[in-house]
């Protein structure tokens, strides 16, 4: 199961918006066959590495870090295809949360007598596909929320300067970021005051759909978010709009969508757009209200920060959670499943929002 | 030498104001001899080891975390004794800061003869003794800043809600710094609003001597650490302060200071008057203006911070660092020699604040 997440894992950032899986075929204490799945529309992990297996898959047992497919999509039903292939073990790190297999997958194998064990290596396997988990189920996007700060929560002194808070080391984790999620969200307020190009800059790596908010459409045509080609740009906005600034965006390249907000975009609205666009995964780099937006709503579903070990101050300088913030310490967000790491001189906090009623 | 160390850091808090020290007589490869010095006025740790071995002394070799003291101060000077007792070898970990000593201990062995060897574990043995290295040079405590935030680095919510930030253990952990300090420093502001009793609250502990910075004197008479006689309480004031107010407090058996300051109280003056009354390490539990002030005024030598893992917010909940802060973020206050520990569900933040220009 180990060398299947393994061989799963591999694929990460390349297989949207299916989920990550990996198969190992075994027979007689020897590995015949491994597969992963490797892009949409292509054959899952079990195919894969049943045809490796060839005859030899014949009354062997598949290590397989999701359940096997009942049903036909772009490519056949896995489960079929195990019982066709003669295995006569399945052994399954998580059932598929996807309602269209949810369990239909057992259910096939074990009516072919074939014995099943799900539950191996669960948590790595969830973890794993966390982006996936909700995504078929939700329809909406994975987001997770990503700053730096000081060691005292700031993200820029009281004159807005903020370069740079976090060493190299960091920045380019940052770039990892952006390549593994299909989106990357910020405030129009980011794009007039930094003009940044939210793009990846690491070799091969694949630069995010550009999603805006913006209420008024008060993006400057002259953006390189608008101008550079780099990736395209998709705007949101409210009811609010210029008819004719959406026409000259729509002439430039951009996508401009009006959700139903009436003064502020709804982000509801906004993350079932991007679901029906098959936007699986957005990454926030927003400012302090971009992000209290998405905290207060709780669409946060995992927070990435990285803190630097230094001491900036400032009564007014921002942190990356304005707005008004919660009232009670009792009510404070916690985070689950606290991680840490050092990147550099820098702590990379990862966790998972647990809201309170 | 690890053994001089381990005997040396048991007597925390318990030898202000003089340095921790151990010393191991070794001879023949057996360990003859081993000390620590307990309490200010007590032998010094060369003495106990040495009175230990007796006459095995003879031709052995001493291991000392500190320079042996050349002068009569309440105790004879060491390095004679080393030298009467007919000592081979000296290891020293470090040179003695104190001026008095000062490599003077180290002349008075070679002028015997005596092979010396200094810098073995060097650097534990400074850190160690931090606070004493500080105090004997510059006469002046050595100040840890002590804060508690959120992730998101606020010290309250913009109710000023903090109950609580972090776990019991963490706050466990707070009473053991207490406990090491001569002295806890607060703003007045902190007793009017909490009316706190900045005691340790750890069996057999030590409490501090509660420093309180009042620069008009605003102290409510019935606060807890005015009457409740549990550690003294000594208050600092301004050239602002009333002379009845001064009278009562005294008479309620607080001490009061007047510093030099016209309208605040003036930082470096009260580290300096601390420092006459022997008291060689304060602990800041601040507010954001206090720990601020100290900040700015680049008087705080170690920072211990605590981090919980959860989101408040808001843009007006204060931080620990609060006044105006440093404009650019390149002339931020770097800290060095971070240290990360979880403490429960915890983060304690521990680093040495290193001030540009």
């Amino acid at each position: 199961m180990n060398l299947s997440l393994n061989n799963a894992k591999a694929m990460k950032g390349q297989t949207e918006p299916n989920p990550l899986v990996g198969a190992v075929v075994v027979n007689h204490n020897r590995i015949v066959g491994v597969g992963a799945h490797l892009k949409a529309g292509e054959p899952h992990a079990e195919i894969h590495a049943l045809r490796m297996a060839g005859e030899q898959a014949r009354g062997g047992t598949i290590y397989v870090t999701l359940e096997p497919c009942s049903h036909h999509g772009r490519t056949g039903p896995c489960a079929e295809a195990i019982v066709k292939a003669g295995i006569k073990k399945v052994i399954v790190a998580t059932l598929d949360p996807n309602p269209v297999v949810a369990g239909n997958g057992i259910s096939i194998l074990k009516n072919a007598n074939i014995e099943v064990l799900v539950g191996v290596c669960e948590e790595e396997s969830r973890k794993m596909n966390e982006v996936f988990n909700k995504f078929i189920v939700k329809k909406q996007p994975f987001i997770t929320l990503k700053s730096a700060t000081t060691l005292d929560g700031k993200i820029s002194s009281s004159t807005w300067d903020s370069k740079w808070i976090t060493s190299e080391d960091a920045r380019k984790d940052v770039h990892q970021l952006r390549h593994e999620n299909v989106g990357i969200l910020v405030g129009v307020h980011t794009v007039i005051k930094d003009d940044p190009e939210l793009t990846t800059r690491i070799p091969n790596g694949r630069n995010p759909i550009r999603i805006i908010l913006d209420s008024k459409l008060r993006i400057p045509l002259d953006s390189k978010v608008v101008t550079d080609q780099k990736a395209q740009t998709w705007i949101f906005t409210s009811k609010q709009y210029s008819v004719d600034t959406k026409k000259r965006l729509e002439q430039l390249g951009c996508k401009v969508f009006i959700t139903s907000g009436v003064s502020r975009v709804d982000l509801h609205d906004t993350l079932t757009i991007l679901g029906e666009h098959s936007v699986s995964s957005v990454l926030i780099e927003g400012g302090g209200e971009v992000n209290a937006s998405f905290l207060a709503e709780q669409l946060v579903d995992k927070l990435v920060l990285y803190i630097a070990p230094k001491l900036i101050g400032g009564k007014q300088s921002p942190g990356f959670f304005a707005g008004t913030g919660i009232e009670k310490m009792a009510d404070a967000i916690d985070l689950a499943e606290m991680d840490i790491q050092k990147i550099g001189k820098d702590f990379k906090f990862t966790g998972y929002p647990l809201y309170k009623a």
